[in-house]
């Protein structure tokens, strides 16, 4: 079985001496999502928690309603092959189809819009939102704030590694719920949405999504479809990201660090 | 035509006390790469430099040879048409055949080879070198620290939005060949590569490529197809990126800052 972490000889170079040593670097290797037997994606990832990662990716891109849907994620070949693990076979739950193809999600809207036409439609089709988050629901900036602070101390492979990306959920009263790691930004995101749907928590209502990178529009899109109130970037957002989050009613809140922060989409979600 | 930075009103909370202002992200929008009138890619990325980008991605990913084998890249559409500028057509040179099923580069490969077996044949496939780098090419660590360091005054969006990657070419002796940004750190690589396509100046033999963010196996395999000697990252590396460049001949750096960096593969690619 892959780690999420492997060792590795280094010579560290520093004011102009040189000194061998080990170190350790984050794993990154490629998952094969496939569904019923085909091919459906191929991601550099992180191993670790590709179960979740394959349902949290398939929700994401509308081709699953919920975990229900899936009867199982298993990895492909024998434990103790080589390489085992870097292939998961998604077989849906009796009666269920999944079909890339027929979707009306993200990637067939992208990909077929942009066919035809230039730029703005296939901006728009990005920007279609799923339902805007329910009124009425706030994470307190204090919140938001301790939140990202307090992500760091659950990125244990970041803290052995300084190389990779940590998605966490906490509740509206700053409760940690989950963190997931993953050399991937979108991946950590998928991870930790598939670990909730397993746990039949999603839609996260109330809930604030922190991430320790930026907050490109794919980390917003996954984050309106598992219905999340806020989302906290210790970094900034791109512009696609603020404009599906205005669309979506996302509260959406960058540059988190110490005791300030920037709020880029629907202030009124972040309370006082 | 689109701007590589977008104006926003946002709102600023520091110390508890909110302000409304205005403030500057880096654009992101999808950009379509077609190929004689085929979809190739659809790519989130800053507009501008489309054409680089376009060329730089074919190169990588093992589609055309250098420029010479492409006639033009022009965008969709005509300008003034709402969303103008979010596809560019590649017509390839006469008698050049541009397929992408049929070329033996990364993707065709890794999707063979990960299909009908797990795992560890597709990594083999990802690791695949077009060739290694000349012997004796290096680096000097005081230039690799220095270019690190000045490639940030070159990072003219970031300084802007504090939300886009950068990605710099260096000579040997430390001087600044050329910097492209993108919200993708991809991206920025794909451009640096095509506007040195453009100039004729590949393989980049001798030369060091900086980047701003993590160096993943996609960063070096960019680096290796253009021939560079040596990259330089601000942040960590990944196991199959220490994996590639070791077996590429490739010198690999990470957390270059200040006086200080470490070296992941091929120590003898960074001098005294």
């Amino acid at each position: 079985m892959q780690k999420p972490a492997a060792e590795v000889e280094v010579v560290r170079v520093a004011e102009g001496l040189r000194r061998a040593q080990r170190d350790r670097v984050a794993a990154e290797e490629p998952l094969e999502i496939r569904v019923s037997g085909d091919t459906l994606a191929i991601t550099m990832r992180t191993p670790g928690h590709d179960r979740e990662l394959a349902l949290g990716f398939l929700f994401a891109e509308g081709l699953i309603g919920g975990a229900a849907d899936v009867a199982s994620i298993t990895h492909c070949g024998r434990l103790g092959d080589e390489g085992f693990g870097n292939t998961v076979e998604v077989t849906p739950a009796p009666g269920v189809r999944v079909d890339p193809d027929a979707h009306g999600a993200r990637r067939g809207t992208l990909v077929t819009a942009a066919c035809g036409v230039c730029g703005r439609r296939s901006i728009d089709a990005l920007l279609r939102v799923r339902g805007a988050a329910p009124e009425g629901e706030v994470v307190p900036v204090p919140v938001a704030l301790e939140a990202v602070a307090a992500m760091r101390a659950h990125q244990r492979l970041f803290g052995e590694t300084g190389g990779c990306h940590g998605a966490s959920l906490f509740t509206a009263a700053g409760e940690h719920v989950a963190t997931f790691e993953d050399v991937g930004r979108h991946n950590a995101v998928d991870k930790l949405v598939g670990a909730m749907l397993l746990r039949g928590a999603v839609p996260l209502a109330g809930k604030l999504l922190a991430v320790s990178g930026r907050a490109g529009f794919d980390i917003v899109q996954k984050a309106h479809a598992a219905g999340v109130t806020a989302v906290a970037s210790v970094s900034a957002p791109s512009s696609l990201a603020v404009a599906l989050a205005e669309r979506a009613g996302l509260g959406l809140a960058g540059f988190v660090r110490g005791r300030a922060l920037t709020v880029y989409a629907h202030p009124e979600r972040f309370g006082a």
